[in-house]
């Protein structure tokens, strides 16, 4: 039995457990899985039936936080105030004001006065921050420390700040502004004697981020400097709050899934695949279908300029989307290592001319070699003029797919834009485009007309 | 100043210092940098005035680790063997292992006299697990507890273990035959009272993987469950090592580059763009570009069969790279939307057919749309014939190749492949060819013939 079925399983299960009001021995078998776990299986059951359960959990806050937006704000609604005020308080920080912002305003009106003074605060403060940056991804539960504090007042400190603090195991040292002075690991602190001072065991240089950069950026940061967790500052220096590592595995993902959706002409879509509505879906693709049919009017333009070499010479349509294929194809593979590249920061904008001079070569290997592969399949369907036209047409297509599927990525990082909206729909285009007048062309010098 | 010129002025100034025999406050100011930036500076100087440096750090072994593998392989070409082989005993377990393996057999018989035995079998052990799997990506660095200790005995025995293991914020409780009992976090350890027993404290459901998983299976544990680490067993049970945080983010990066790469229709590559070779770069490009050459001969084919139809009526050229590039786009879109949410696991074999009927819903709303466009245009550029036979072409494709795109990644994945070889070069020449088929059937059936 898989994962899945094992979830539906026991939603079944518990649904019925509850219906009979068999609550306890439920709880109790709900406790014994992970968090993540237990929420998957809450999930699959009916708000109405759910919350019971959830509620008797004592790790209810976690649970909740693991559920999805629309599944989170469809319990909200089943929830009564009180109840839901308890778990929403509990909640990590970063978790809470992610439901928050998903609430709509009678929502948000319902809940804010049930909530306590300090999470009011939290959640007006996290929320104001655009989405996408180090702001909104971060928590404001991490552990601090003063820098007179000695090692065995530090423990202490973080024996308190435990049930509370996303994570003890790196604490940050701060004076009374909250400026961030150093970090220090609880590694350090379990190795230290218990007199020694923090100000002299802390690590001063701080590898940090602003509020406001990228959360692409924060994701960097964190894997570059294999982090636990990496501190947020505001623009005076003030510690502000951390992201941890699973926030950056997680952005890691979800930027990849951006790239990956752009690359193939997919608009950025938030949201699961299975979950997203079709309207949605219809949006996100349309334009650049449309905008690409219009885009290719360029190849039909050049077929009609060279309308008396085609109908002279029918044999060059049979050749024409093989052809123009070939070059849409090099250059998509050019865009794509390019992109990549672009996106991991492997590569910057001004290694373009270094790489160009490389593809070029790796572009004349290609070239050589469909065009070999084509002259021979133009002999037997054509004669050797067409086989030369081919080779010739293919080796230049496919040179001139690679520099433009190479470069298409750099002027539009040039541009301003992301280099991932250097689709494999928009490359193939502009290289069918080039390609069909490139072809037409050379066989215009070699063919009859009529 | 960014963080390349930075390095690059920064490698400059020390090797002149190196030159000059400056070396204490050169080791001064390069151990102020974090290990990782070090690594920077050092692998941009010549290997036989880098490795004086690097010898004199303290944390070199850390240092040695980040270096890229051709950086570390030259390094050691210059180091004397005394020297190489205590950096590469103090080295992490699972980077020392990734560097022996990189090491020709003169190296190694060179190296490997010179380590203990200890490093000697560890790296025996290490280097026999499949590339990619858990065994190849763990490191034997962790930390043990025995089920009967107090939490003062564990305590101790973490401070004990805390230079040599990757991570002591887990400790894994095993028993005489190292059978994998449980997990205790150092964060419980200080809260709890020190005469506690471990048993009674460790979380017995440890989520682990087997040496032989997938590394993106492991990576993808590691995200779901937010894990510091993960344990890594044998089929026995038996605990062999442990897989960070850290190495999972960068296996995420890693298999991300890989989908991403394989969707271009590139082949796996390893190692950076900028250092790849020319040659490496043909050979993996190479393969499906031909291979799709003679693929698109189809296209050809159906060129072929209707080629009176084509030559009574050439305005059908125009129109047929718009066309089939549509339905390739399309596909594409399609494609990448799959593919994607097949990796991460989002959608999985059995969805296909209640995804399939969403699909051919969008793909009917897509293609609507652009058959307006095309049927606009071909009314321009022709008649209301041609407008019709381009409206009806445009439908067809965008349908059939919206059913195509998003199926072939479930054919591959169900034939034994990687969905992502789905790949946008392949889309688009399989719906390219049928593209063709279908505009030049259409067409036939309402244009007149010479």
């Amino acid at each position: 039995m898989n994962e899945k079925d094992f979830a539906e399983t026991f939603a079944a299960k518990l649904s019925d457990a509850v219906a009979q009001q068999q609550l306890d021995e439920s709880v109790q078998q709900l406790q014994d899985l992970r968090p993540i776990d237990s929420a998957d299986v809450l999930a699959l059951m009916t708000p109405t039936l759910a919350w019971p359960l959830l509620q008797r959990l004592p790790n209810r806050a976690t649970v909740f936080a693991y559920l999805a937006p629309d599944i989170q704000v469809a319990m909200a609604q089943v929830f009564p105030r009180a109840s839901l005020a308890k778990i929403v308080g509990e909640m990590p920080a970063d978790e809470r004001t992610d439901l928050y912002k998903r609430l709509n305003q009678a929502q948000r009106d319902a809940l804010l006065p049930a909530l306590a003074q300090a999470e009011r605060e939290d959640i007006r403060r996290l929320s104001a921050y655009e989405e996408r940056t180090a702001g909104a991804l971060m928590t404001s539960d991490y552990a601090t420390l003063s820098a007179q504090m000695s090692v065995a007042e530090a423990l202490a400190a973080l024996r308190l700040e435990a049930p509370d603090a996303e994570t003890i195991y790196h604490a940050y040292v701060i004076d009374a502004a909250r400026k961030l002075l150093g970090v220090v690991s609880l590694r350090v602190l379990i190795l230290a004697s218990p007199e020694q001072r923090i100000a002299d065991l802390m690590m001063s240089s701080v590898v940090s981020c602003n509020v406001h950069d990228d959360q692409e950026d924060v994701a960097k940061t964190i894997a570059r400097y294999d982090l636990i967790a990496l501190p947020i500052t505001d623009d005076s220096g003030a510690l502000v709050g951390i992201v941890t590592h699973d926030d950056a595995i997680d952005v890691v993902n979800d930027e990849a899934t951006d790239d990956f959706h752009k690359s193939g002409g997919v608009s950025t879509m938030v949201g699961k695949l299975k979950d997203v509505s079709i309207r949605m879906l219809y949006r996100k693709r349309v334009f650049w279908l449309v905008f690409l049919v219009f885009g290719n009017l360029l190849s039909g333009l050049s077929i009609a300029n060279f309308e008396e070499v085609i109908a002279a010479n029918l044999v060059l349509v049979f050749f024409l989307p093989l052809l123009v294929d070939s070059g849409g194809n090099a250059g998509s593979q050019s865009a794509t290592l390019m992109v990549r590249a672009l996106a991991t920061g492997e590569v910057v904008m001004r290694d373009w001319f270094s790489l160009l001079g490389r593809e070029a070569l790796v572009a004349l290997m290609l070239g050589a070699t469909m065009a070999v592969a084509i002259s021979i399949i133009g002999y037997i369907r054509g004669d050797a003029v067409v086989s030369l036209v081919l080779a010739l047409s293919m080796m230049s297509v496919v040179m001139i797919g690679c520099v433009i599927g190479m470069s298409l990525p750099f002027v539009l990082n040039k541009l301003g834009f992301d280099p991932a909206a250097a689709s494999a729909p928009l490359i193939t285009s502009v290289c069918d485009a080039s390609g069909v007048l490139i072809y037409l062309f050379i066989a215009s010098k070699f063919l009859a007309i009529g």
